[in-house]
């Protein structure tokens, strides 16, 4: 077993010896890392990672396409010639590649095939998965298949971003570093899965909605998991949160809130919210195998709801606890026309109780929450952790431009009312206006004329604007000045505007404190610290009405999809995620206790 | 009566006086008109008008306000009050609205409410309608409803045009003069409008596709109609055209061909097509009862078949009579699997028969079309003929980019892969282009960001481009640099874009020669010549590839809707537009005569 001392004392070409074999017949990487050192020597083997796959993202394109290049092809001819190294083929092997049906091999050869024409190099796949066990080959084929429709210069990073992973856990085999903590958080993803509502289950899709028998298998799982772990009181409440307690060595000590949501949206992903409760989870878990108690309580929560699927309610769970319950919402029904209140006495909870679930704020140190970004920049950059400043505010508004429809061949450019070019001015300003803002973004997400004929002029555009900023007055201002530019846009056109604002959030920002101690956790696993707001809502806004919050994102896979089957995390990346809420754990402890 | 002799010899206050109560209170019209007066006095009551007009449209936002301000409220307060000219009573009442039942009261005073608030000055409308006989209350209440939706600007012009309307009404009422001919097209037209398809005609629409029995009742109609013009020959031949000759004084003599189609498209209007079958039958009739012979004949043909309604083929008429007829066309079917070789069958149509419609070029002199323009051109510059200099070119092409959907609120701007926004570059850059070029056009008439959400970059995003030219070069140039500039637009975003071109059309430029006699056609009626292009296709463009053709285009109302049951003409235009086209008859004839 290779160990970081042993790497750290090597001198350089003892270094790339060291680490032949992680990276394909590519010797530079190792030797341009053993320059970046740090003077103290690598600290963590997360921090060796990310140096290593740093020399490849500040390597000249060619030299990465011969990285790429250097990769046999996927169970192709390489598989029976010389250039395949003892690793491909043991994770080929894994992955049951060289078990192919001969209608798979065909389909993997047109693939290869098809993907070399498109991009000029092998198509390469970390085919170990994201928990490092192998994945099936009809994941590996859809995968394939999906790349194949990728952007030129996206799929050269994402075949880097494979590589990396490769060389990720052929470093975990030559450092003997099995992820535990991750794969358990992994693995219970995993099993809550298997619960998934009626129509969607069938198709392995997986769909929890509030309070349907999925949603209460879920809640019953995690109550249980939660026992197993050394909870001290773990209940379902009066709206369907599961709430465990793991008391700190004064059972009456204030309390480090911490959780998120365990319903999905339809034919979600196994992460987006669930990963807030089940990190914790594996934190008090290891608490209690240690027989620790920290100098506060820690309280972890498995919101019942954030999503609004099934009513037309958000954050029933996390608002609940702020007292934020509106009885009204008890007389709204689902689809089937069930009410509310008639799906909480199937699951047997009393509406009755639920304004006493709202907490003192009080009684609690803080509120923190982990979850998957679900947006690309922590996989595009190649960090498996950030820090967020502050969850976005947003507004959104229904558009219509209404201008003359007309013929296309008759009218002349400058008699035109033309609704769809004063549209498409209103997408680029607002492209524009947002770029030039750091952490504000603004989205035309829907765009449609009307019955729209090949030949004809549009005579309306219909858009929505979704705009989103880390504080409310930079969010307005860009609203302002968006509205006013289509005002005078529609004025210089002599078309008609009209807008409806269909949503208002306000912006969360991180209580300084908070997000330091997440930063300081970070640092503490020799990663960098790196800053991003929220785009998407939390459970966070919510208790941030009360509390003190800061949250922690964790790297998704497939560019951060989210809301999707497709969103997926790593056991590595996993692992990171549990060392550093049991940092934060650890500094709150010191804290209080200084 | 008054005579423009009468006029002419007029000092300007004399010729106020003479014009009292054409333009409503307001003599500064006749007293500048007067001014603008030319060297040798008005020749023709169309120049008096247009003078007229001119200084309304030369005139300062201000004073064309108060002209419109000038105007009563329809049958509104002034009804009763002393505001109201005589004139105005008289027209009112002409149109019915001195009879209104209560609710039309009420309703017409809602509306005049609305207007005053929308646009703050009265709605003006030519009541007594594009015949001069008046319009029904209904009709009246249908255009102002409509009205009311139109941009400001669009609508004070269109209050202006009204008001020329009303002026040339009283205009032709002190000067005696009937459009006798322009009525007779017009009546023509509106008896023709009496037959439509099954499922339209019950809705009061007009649809008239090949061969239903609406289309042999429009054939057997316009040839009764041409026999008692005094055609000398007139048949309907075996693809349904209605063809009438009238002999030159030698009848072997070279002939000259003209006409235009029958059929419309569905929910159509009356003119198109039509107008150019009707004017020419004036002009026979005509000659006819003069007695008058030409050195050449003339052909009038109603082309059976140019929209491709009912078959996805389209010139069915024209095409056969250039021999350009496709057998395998007969085997096509309707929507009801009816073939074309049935529907000819039934009709007692032999397809044998179509090769023997082929003309001899050598034996026609050129091929001439009027039409109505289709486009708004004419109608905003208040020119009631246009002449035509050539049909345009065209190329369409269906298109789409795909980025990468992403979150709208977690994916940066500068990490997007947006196709909306691509696309709307296109947009504009297609619309800079295409104006950069006099009679250029380019539209992205279809435009959809499919299933998209406001909270999600589009990943993909759908459009058209259409793009028309007077020749194939400038045509095909515009294309090249559009799509040039897409694919930079897209390489720039890294996004992918595929094109289908879906339609290729040659233009049809004006052959020289055909178009100088339509231009001093039009200088005969002492009317300016404009001349523009075709933006629309037209059966010209078949003859084109055989004779030299040239087109003369009719002013339509309503900011020159087509294809479309409001496409409307004035009495007053066709007059202009048959008088035009015998001062082209006349003229040929004095050539040959030489």
């Amino acid at each position: 077993m290779l160990s970081l001392f042993q790497l750290n004392e090597a001198s350089q070409a003892e270094f790339v010896a060291l680490l032949d074999g992680v990276y394909e017949h590519s010797p530079w990487i190792a030797e341009q890392a053993h320059g970046r050192k740090p003077a103290g020597g690598f600290t963590s083997l997360a921090q060796l990672k990310l140096a290593l796959a740093q020399v490849v993202t500040d390597a000249a394109h060619d030299q990465q396409l011969a990285l790429v290049r250097a990769h046999p092809e996927l169970a192709g001819k390489a598989m029976v010639s010389k250039t395949l190294t003892a690793e491909s083929t043991h994770e080929q092997g894994k992955a049951g590649l060289t078990d192919c049906t001969p209608l798979e091999f065909e389909k993997i050869q047109q693939l290869n095939a098809a993907y070399n024409e498109r991009f000029g190099f092998p198509f390469v796949m970390a085919v170990r998965g994201p928990r490092g066990l192998g994945l099936h080959r009809s994941e590996i084929i859809a995968t394939f298949e999906r790349r194949l429709g990728h952007p030129a210069d996206y799929e050269l990073a994402e075949a880097l971003r494979n590589i990396h992973r490769i060389a990720e856990i052929r470093l975990n085999d030559k450092f003997g570093v099995e992820p535990t903590l991750g794969n358990l958080v992994w693995d219970w993803a995993e099993a809550l899965a298997v619960h998934s509502d009626p129509g969607y289950a069938e198709q392995g899709q997986l769909t929890v909605t509030y309070l349907t028998d999925a949603h209460l298998a879920c809640a019953r799982q995690l109550q249980s998991w939660m026992l197993a772990c050394g909870f001290d009181d773990v209940r379902i409440d009066a709206v369907g949160n599961v709430v465990g307690v793991y008391h700190g060595s004064d059972p009456s000590a204030r309390r480090l809130l911490t959780g998120s949501h365990y319903d999905t949206v339809r034919n979600g992903g196994k992460y987006d919210g669930r990963l807030g409760i089940l990190v914790p989870m594996a934190c008090v878990r290891e608490l209690h195998r240690a027989g620790r108690r920290l100098p506060y309580g820690l309280e972890v929560i498995g919101f019942a709801e954030e999503e609004g699927q099934r009513y037309k309610a958000t954050f029933l769970g996390s608002g609940a606890v702020i007292g934020q319950f509106d009885g009204r919402w008890l007389d709204q029904q689902d689809a089937d026309g069930v009410t509310m209140r008639q799906a909480m006495a199937d699951a047997g909870l009393d509406p009755a109780d639920i304004p006493l679930l709202r907490r003192d704020p009080a009684g609690y140190l803080g509120f923190v929450e982990v979850h998957i970004e679900q947006g690309p920049v922590l996989n595009e950059l190649g960090l498996p952790l950030g820090v967020v400043t502050s969850i976005n505010g947003s507004v959104r508004y229904l558009c219509e431009i209404t201008g003359m429809a007309s013929h296309a061949g008759t009218t002349p450019m400058n008699r035109r009312r033309d609704a769809a070019a004063a549209t498409a001015e209103v997408i680029l300003y607002l492209e524009r206006r947002a770029g030039s803002v750091p952490d504000l973004v603004g989205t035309v997400g829907m765009l449609q004329v009307p019955a729209g004929s090949i030949n004809v002029v549009p005579g309306r555009c219909l858009f929505s604007l979704d705009i989103r900023a880390t504080t409310n007055e930079v969010r307005d201002e860009c609203a302002a000045d968006v509205l006013a530019e289509i005002n005078a846009i529609c004025e210089r056109r002599g078309v008609a505007f009209k807008a409806e604002e269909t949503m208002r959030a306000a912006a969360a920002p991180s209580d300084a404190a908070w997000q330091q101690r997440w930063e300081r956790a970070v640092e503490a696993l020799s990663l960098p610290v790196f800053r991003m707001p929220s785009g998407a809502g939390h459970d966070a806004m919510k208790l941030h009405e009360v509390m003190p919050q800061a949250m922690l994102f964790l790297r998704g896979l497939n560019a951060g999809i989210s809301h999707n089957p497709l969103e997926s995390i790593t056991n590595d990346d996993t692992e990171l995620c549990v060392q550093a809420f049991q940092r934060l754990l650890d500094q709150l402890a010191t804290e209080l206790q200084a």
